[in-house]
């Protein structure tokens, strides 16, 4: 890589470098949703000059074979995440979900959604297993002397094949495994930082605290379990004695976080944190020819979008069927993504769209409402676009995405069970669009958000190419997750003063009952 | 303030308002060499646009009246920091560390450094008061229309001004007063976070790390002293009840820290933390003639820079001539900037300054070595330069500045009362200028600082720009501070639980107990 390249370009007072050409990146994907942001960022270090390499299984969703912006390195395994096998279990959830009692759900989603938790890992480590088995692709990928290797830590193969490739590692990332994503670097008290899936917000009441720390021992045992009986074996077989995958997982060199602190809640981080939420937003490009000609012909009243997501292409019938009618019942156009059959119920207002170039829907000036499932990419560009939100979370983290805009007051959220039982859902709708507050609200953390010293995109180039100029970025992390848990909270500090704190008690009292019978001794004899 | 104001200038990918002009602020100062790095901040303001008024006490040390860059309100109270009290207890305290054991030192380096503080708190309490009972003013500065106050959190009384004015606070901060300057704020395990005035690093064996438990403690201590006794009761009289001074203190909106992460081991910190160290350092300009006469004569041995800081204007008479012998034995030519008796055994080579440009001089390319006492500016700028140090550290956080080069292999660090013994100090000098790994690492650390997405100086006015915009940065800021210490480490909540679990354990056990009984008095009564 030259280092010598220097973009003036920047208004800095300083002489910064602030691009880089010919780096050589490793990526190491993850499918679905995660993929939609990797594939921006790998499409722009392309841009900037960087050669990209992504490895990748045989049955891969969206991951397409050599494109004009990176490479593929396919690895024949036979075993992958099966996309069928999760979407039939969505829509199982889904339908039990909307007619059971809240009990059953929570326990039949938490068993439905474990399942697919495990079967994801279960097949990242198969795929790491054939990576690393194969001699011939790991020397040629050694041979290929890549500056970085950068991947979601959402799941563990791409960090142990950069250890395996000795290799600076950054991270993507929304997730690490089971838990929070930047929990294991910096201190983060239960206290004030609400744990996904709890629904809490930064200000808890005393039980929604205790769920606070139910929820985050079991997040935190399930992380355990799955680096112990998957990702620590593979480290033990081809990373030799004392790999730690805890270690691994947490010695990233940068951490492209993908959220800001407009939509989170402030929290501590290490300085190797980079905040690059909404990296994927863009001004609104213009439409198709019939799209714009649907947005347009919604006249005063606007257009809604709804979508529930990469994973949700169908649904149960009567929830369709529901969803159809109070979009029915509506004066606005709308725009549903949906692949599934056509419910019958289902007015002229209402496009059914198999895709759609949503960033440029929602930056329409005819958009005035986005019925969304609550998945980060959706939930940034909402507020990109200050387009207010009703949300129907489904799973993972949907739920606590919509509640920072709904605690903002920019959302409302809506259970799945209630759509549209009592027009609950067509009411959500009609509140978000004629009260106007939802809309100022977003406005208001739009400005926030586009608010920033450097673009988010640009700041995640920066960053990246930083840690090919400088072969890691070690000066900005810390290694305290190696200490035992015992010095890192320094109770070894504290029994030890309160020990010696008590000896000398103990020998203060010593000496003046010695010296006072001593001197009663005296008294004594005197007398 | 006009908020219509945009800067295109920038190449980024969204359209952000990177200038805002015309913005009213309000400076709260610190006198010494904290006024040093402020007067930067102002001059930078003013050429944005900005309108920036001081408010001073009658006897101050550097800070002018109005200047062409700031208005001055002058207080007139009698009593203040006094400066000729400051300096002859730092030469006193020299004088008897030449001298002494390093116990005694000790102990009378803090008392003397006590004595200081206390001192200096008294004074900004006093002139805190006499601005609050200055109806007239303080009904001025109401009618200003403020959009925020900028102040140095090291004494409190800008705080408190802000509070009284209800304005946006944004600090320019090293420390808060007593301790740490951002520990109040994010989560800080003493195991791997060094207590300035320990003399730790990030990584401490044992008995370090007792150190610095106990120092913190003091440090802690020492703080909630101070604010009981001195600014609490301001609060009190003039701010209304309900007003905590370690609450004040800690809902700052922006904290402007004047360190980076690179001169800094890396550390949990909350979002509205952002790190300008060295925002001071600019490349160098064209030296008056005889400045760059002196630095040509030199020829291939180059200068020596020798600075003690802000403070130290004399030394003690057997220090300098030692300083002056061991500069003799040199091939360099050296700048002293000194203002004391001239040294009996200065050598021709030698030159004694009242006043330097310190900046442009270590950016000549002459500059080989830098002699400091590792004030933070002075660090900052030697870093920026890559020019390595010999330190000698007085007091205050100077050690431990000096302690974050040297641990990088950039710095020798002396003891001042090795200043001669043996040729400690000309050794050390000979080493720094012959051994070319200080200057590589120098370098290393110069390369690292000046890679940043956005120069530091920019980067502090973008986010006061932004308060202004913004009228503060709520959403960046945790409240967690305002709770007690047992809700903030979930005392009570593992409390609850243990209760609910002991609980269920006991009922259990009695069930158990009952079922026992009961099916054993069936057996009985059966036999």
């Amino acid at each position: 890589m030259r280092l010598t390249c220097f973009c003036g370009a920047l208004l800095l007072l300083v002489v910064l470098p602030a691009g880089c050409q010919g780096g050589n990146i490793l990526v190491f994907p993850i499918e679905g949703s995660h993929w939609v942001n990797m594939d921006i960022l790998i499409r722009e270090l392309h841009s900037r000059g960087h050669n990209v390499t992504i490895v990748r299984p045989l049955k891969t969703w969206y991951i397409k074979d050599n494109t004009s912006y990176y490479h593929t390195v396919t690895v024949p395994v036979e075993k992958t995440l099966d996309k069928e096998f999760i979407t039939s279990m969505i829509v199982e959830v889904m339908e039990y979900e909307r007619g059971s009692l809240p009990l059953t759900n929570f326990l039949h989603l938490t068993i439905g959604m474990f399942g697919i938790f495990l079967e994801a890992h279960n097949s990242v480590g198969e795929f790491t297993t054939a990576m690393l088995d194969d001699n011939d692709l790991m020397r040629r990928l050694k041979d290929s002397k890549f500056d970085l290797v950068l991947t979601d830590p959402c799941w563990g193969g791409g960090v142990i094949v950069a250890k395996y490739l000795n290799l600076p590692l950054v991270y993507n990332v929304r997730w690490l495994i089971a838990t929070e994503g930047h929990f294991p670097i910096a201190p983060s008290p239960l206290s004030y930082i609400p744990i996904t899936g709890t629904g809490n917000t930064n200000k808890m009441s005393f039980f929604q605290r205790v769920k606070n720390v139910i929820v985050f021992w079991i997040g935190y045992t399930q992380h355990n379990l799955v680096i112990k009986y998957i990702y620590q074996k593979i480290c033990d077989k081809y990373l030799g004695p004392d790999n730690d995958m805890h270690h691994l997982l947490q010695s990233a060199d940068l951490w492209l976080m993908r959220v800001d602190f407009v939509f989170e809640f402030p929290r501590p981080t290490m300085p190797n944190a980079i905040y690059i939420g909404g990296f994927q937003c863009q001004p609104a490009k213009p439409l198709p020819d019939h799209l714009e000609e649907f947005m347009q012909s919604s006249g005063e009243h606007g257009v809604i979008l709804m979508s529930l997501g990469t994973f949700v292409s169908e649904l149960p019938v009567d929830l369709t069927e529901e969803i159809a009618t109070a979009f029915a019942k509506l004066p606005q156009k709308v725009i549903w993504r949906y692949k599934g059959a056509k419910p019958s119920t289902l007015s002229n207002n209402t496009l059914l769209v198999d895709w759609m170039p949503q960033n440029d829907l929602l930056g329409h000036p005819k958009m005035k409402l986005f019925v969304a499932h609550g998945g980060t990419n959706g939930v940034q560009e909402a507020m990109y676009h200050a387009v207010p939100v009703v949300g129907i979370p489904l799973f993972f983290d949907q739920y606590d995405n919509l509640l920072r805009l709904s605690e903002r007051g920019a959302a409302i959220i809506l259970q799945l069970t209630l759509v549209d039982k009592d027009n609950n859902f067509l009411e959500a709708m009609q509140e978000v669009l004629t009260n106007s507050s939802y809309r100022t609200n977003m406005q208001r953390l739009s400005r926030l958000h586009r608010d920033q010293p450097i673009a988010p995109l640009d700041n995640a180039m920066f960053w990246i190419e930083f840690v090919m100029r400088h072969k890691g970025a070690a000066h900005l992390r810390t290694e305290s997750y190696k200490m035992p848990w015992y010095t890192y909270y320094s109770v070894d500090v504290y029994l030890f003063v309160a020990g010696v704190f008590l000896a000398v008690l103990i020998m203060f009292w010593i000496t003046i009952k010695c010296l006072y019978s001593v001197l009663c001794r005296k008294k004594v004899k005197r007398e």
